[in-house]
């Protein structure tokens, strides 16, 4: 390891590892939410214990980044409705000194908010044996004992600087929004490499779909796991459940931008990987100059939304992503790259860089092969005299070709037809169909900057986007 | 047969019939010209025996269409020098009182030009036995023998038909100029189908690759034919070589073109199918005003050269249109269309229907997969900070991305300085290559207005070119 990489962790080390008083703090609350939860599920007479999870739990959590998660486990006898119908309303008014947010996975959760702005989950799961699992979070209490049974100081601080640098390249969460690396992803990880910087050197070189095995369940079967995970670009076995891939959330994307700043952070080491530091504040005139000099064109859709469940509300705005991409490259607008912004209550918005955002007057329209008889006859009589073929049709090697005028040259006009008028019988998400026929904005290049007034995030995001360069990319 | 084509054929055929007058005076041509070439040979004292050969001897010619073709037929034991050495000059002499060019296929002959314009073709062949072939033209005496055992003066009337429709929608000839079809090609359809509107039907209904095998050679074994001619779209058997496929000339988008003609003609019979009628003089105003109605974007390439053997020019001229084509793609300026045209003396020229033929300011172009290790840190070193990267690098699935700032935005100044100044290494046809680096003409749009005034064959294929639709499309 280079000096300069050595001492840039041992810097960071000290910035991610909880203050003393800060770790009273959490323990004290912890352990109150805990005693208030178990009183709760014995008040509904129901056989459930409270215990700590998560980050903090396993003490792999970062210094003003604590999050607590309360888990309630139950024996398989307990149903889930018992859950949703009689120990929820309860804690509901138990915890009524906290802002309570009714969440949705796979069943109902609660989030708290302390005023001091500490996120709280409080959430069932079944106590089962290893690999009968009832539900998506009986595995978290496996996953708490293996942690605590392996991590020792150091691997803990390894993997705190693993998390941290993560957030710092955009790639922390397994959530929709991020598709990157959960924590516990980033633990087993920690824990395989033993050292942060033994990571990077291997993440560097990983390949699509190697396979880290770390309890060695596959040993001599690897190319098993592999074709087990085979839609996986990573494949990170779950140390408590072997048909289990930790890294099935994790994004090509995500993964391969971990790979490169991997191989980055060790060339060029600089705090930037772990802290980005704060957005530099743009001016319009700023954002327009950047738009000008790098000559793309820009397409914003922007709209509003009810508000949802994040994991539903990026789900769906993925979706719409996909979807008007796929109809913007049907009808020939090229789209370079898009990205998805959203303020994740009411406003959200999708952004591409197009090829063009002005097409040529006329489209070339291939037609059936000349040995087609019937197909050949009607485009014939379809095209032959009509109004709007601009030329032929004519016989190109086996085929009819035909020119005709275009229907929407600009794609703002386009998709403000399309989808704004549903001038096609085209199919949107759901949730976020009734924001984008009414008061839906399309707008192009210049004045996608009447948006950027609105939002810091957003302008941010566009900012961001009309960069279109990591921030951790410096390579000189 | 409806009665409108009928009346159609009936008209048709009285025109392609020679006359008497005409037949007498061919006939008095071609037996002063055959004595004379046999006497040449005489003197020379080799064995040759001259013979009419082609249309005229097969009674197949078209009125106001004839050619002469005087086949001198050698013993294998005739050297080709000595045709070249001794008989060739004399010819030349004792046809002294004719226009005479010297022309090459597989071994040099001699065209002679008369005061009224016929062309006579004097060529040299071998007499062997069938199959035993020494030359490509030794087949030709078997032709004329097969064509006058079969052929009858209805068959005649079908096969003269046959060739004028041919001429009339352009894909007449096996010339690589055409790519069409033969005169034996059609003779042995018209036989094969013995009516020129069953001909019609059938050909409206030709998959590729169909074969048809008029002396049943390869009955029972169909498969067999396809096989051996798997790269032609039109399988005709030649009725003296098994071997040989008499549609091996033919190019797929003339046979095509033939196809649909044969359909649009059984629907809506007319005489521009056999007599498109001549070119209706376009002003400049008017080239000027299509333009801009269809809206296309052309770009014209014209530059002169050496005079050339026809089939040796077109060759190149096809070969160059391909290049051209292949360079223009792969720097993005799509190509909807192209065609050649030549004064085959000394002017030629390219034309390009192109998508666009300005490009927008920057080009994105793929990196590696970011799994490749020193491709990327090549990549990221050659891009993240060059003066020409205008946005990224950045990573899109599992691939760096970057946006370059594009180096040519225009057809016409790409191909000026590729082509014309030489500053790719690009190959081109050897015999064009001189008159495309020295004054060549790169022009686009109205500035080929500027060409259109100086040739009419120019400006027929100009108008013919934008207009883009065969002319004996009608279809309402």
């Amino acid at each position: 390891m280079r000096k300069e990489l050595a001492s840039l962790l041992s810097e960071i080390g000290r910035r991610v590892i909880p203050t003393p008083a800060e770790r009273r703090r959490m323990e004290e609350l912890s352990s109150a939410l805990l005693e208030r939860t178990q009183k709760t599920v014995e008040t509904a007479r129901l056989d459930g214990i409270a215990s700590l999870q998560g980050s903090m739990a396993k003490d792999t959590w970062l210094h003003g980044q604590a999050d607590l998660d309360v888990f309630v486990q139950f024996p398989p006898s307990v149903e889930r409705s018992e859950w949703t119908d009689r120990v929820l309303p309860l804690l509901r008014k138990e915890f009524n000194d906290y802002q309570v947010i009714e969440r949705y996975a796979e069943h109902p959760f609660l989030e708290l908010i302390t005023i001091d702005n500490v996120r709280v989950n409080v959430v069932p799961c079944y106590r089962v044996e290893k690999g009968k699992w009832l539900s998506a979070t009986d595995r978290t209490p496996y996953h708490k004992e293996y942690m605590n049974s392996k991590l020792t100081e150091e691997t803990r601080l390894q993997a705190r600087l693993l998390k941290r640098f993560c957030m710092g390249i955009d790639v922390y969460g397994a959530e929709i929004k991020v598709g990157g690396f959960s924590g516990m992803l980033a633990e087993t990880l920690a824990l395989y490499y033993k050292s942060f910087p033994k990571l990077l050197v291997s993440a560097g070189q990983w390949k699509t779909s190697s396979v880290i095995d770390i309890e060695g369940v596959y040993e001599g079967r690897l190319g098993e796991a592999r074709k087990k995970f085979q839609d996986n670009p990573l494949v990170v076995v779950d140390p408590v459940d072997p048909e289990r891939n930790l890294a099935a959330a994790l994004r090509s994307e995500r993964l391969w931008s971990f790979v490169a700043a991997s191989r980055e952070l060790l060339e060029r080491p600089g705090k930037q990987f772990f802290y980005p530091g704060p957005f530099r504040p743009r001016t319009t005139a700023d954002i327009r100059r950047k738009m000008r000099l790098s000559g793309a064109d820009i397409l914003a859709v922007s709209f509003q939304h009810q508000e949802m469940v994040p994991d539903i509300l990026w789900g769906q705005l993925y979706r719409l992503e996909g979807a008007l991409t796929e109809l913007l490259e049907r009808n020939e607008f090229q789209v370079v790259r898009s990205k998805v912004w959203s303020d994740e209550e009411k406003r959200s918005a999708v952004l591409f860089e197009l090829h063009e955002a002005s097409l040529p007057p006329m489209v070339v329209r291939q037609g059936p092969p000349v040995e087609r008889l019937t197909e050949s006859r009607s485009f014939i009589v379809k095209h032959a005299t009509a109004k709007d073929t601009v030329r032929g049709p004519w016989i190109e090697g086996e085929r009819w070709m035909v020119e005709k005028r275009r229907e929407f040259r600009s794609a703002d006009d386009f998709l403000r037809t399309v989808v704004g008028a549903r001038k096609m019988n085209i199919s949107l998400p759901s949730h976020l169909e009734p924001g984008l026929s009414n008061r839906a904005r399309y707008l192009l290049n210049e004045k996608i900057v009447q948006l950027v007034g609105t939002d810091r995030g957003f302008r941010e995001a566009f900012w961001t986007f009309i960069e279109g360069k990591p921030r951790w990319l410096k390579a000189s």
